[in-house]
């Protein structure tokens, strides 16, 4: 995705051989004509997938999905990290260990917005050691429904989350695919 | 704003006189077409306030926002509650306590996006006691920049957050005001 690459190129910093911080347009400033436009190129690889729901996690994944959402035309459900004080009762729970920041998560769906029937595209901002999205995967599955399909913004394909995620079966479509971060610079694969 | 009023009625659960649960279409489950209606709706509002960012926090503030930020043509920024790796200094710190959950969080938002000259919009999705609103207020004054308005997706009128905002000389506008949650029943202000 072209509009994406230019703004990885124009904004993004690289930290480390690791970490790029896309602070400006999409971890926290956000820029809203980029997220609709990420909504349509997941809905044009998605479209003929006959979703039912989308998937995401709390914080950076929402604006990314609810745009998905809205082109699909179906809804949008977050994952929370954190618990919640209204969704404590009948809810799906995976634990989901972050690389980034060190620590274990358990992330939480209320089981009453996802049925068996439902076909689930998962969305996140990232993908890097496919933790997030596995997570995600196993709570669709807990109840029954499909995966069909996982959506990311910025693949970090040095990392091992694309090819365990392919492995398994699933379809992922990554919107910009980072070949390395080496030397303080950005290159992208093809 | 009649379509929330119905959705409201439709999907809202009173848990206590304090708590009404709107988890199928705003909390966790978000329904798409009712947040664009939702940007749709504070853009008419604030639309002739020059607004230049739009300032929420995370979570589910985030879905109104971009779509408000959407419909206005400008950046969104969400306040995050949790300290981010990626985002260390330079940051805008104010702490905000929660009612709800009883604790207290420090909001941060980074001082590269704001400026002086910034008219700031901020939109949040519930407004109870005011803390997180007055929160966000004080780090758009920390720089120098204005408060344009306050965007509240359903205000609890019951609470005094509302009236402590407009004593403090803040403009806000609530899509859903609601009088009351006793005996179980949602009740609407007019």
């Amino acid at each position: 995705m072209k509009l994406l690459k230019d703004k990885v190129m124009a904004e993004g910093i690289v930290l480390s051989d690791q970490v790029l911080k896309v602070d400006s347009f999409l971890n926290h400033q956000m820029d809203p004509v980029l997220m609709k436009e990420v909504g349509a190129e997941f809905t044009r690889r998605f479209g003929d997938e006959r979703i039912t729901k989308v998937l995401t996690i709390e914080s950076s994944g929402i604006a990314p999905a609810i745009m998905t959402s809205l082109e699909l035309g179906v809804p949008m459900i977050f994952a929370r990290k954190h618990k919640s004080l209204t969704l404590r009762d009948n809810i799906l729970v995976e634990k989901v260990y972050s690389f980034t920041k060190k620590e274990s998560n358990e992330i939480t769906v209320s089981k009453k917005f996802l049925s068996s029937e439902d076909r689930v595209l998962i969305i996140d901002d990232f993908l890097a050691n496919g933790e997030a999205a596995f997570g995600l995967a196993r709570i669709v599955e807990q109840v029954g429904a499909s995966v069909a399909g996982i959506g990311i913004v910025i693949e970090k394909s040095f990392q091992p989350g694309a090819g365990l995620l392919n492995k398994a079966g699933y379809r992922v479509e990554s919107l910009v695919r980072i070949a390395s971060l080496e030397n303080g610079a950005v290159s992208f694969v093809d």
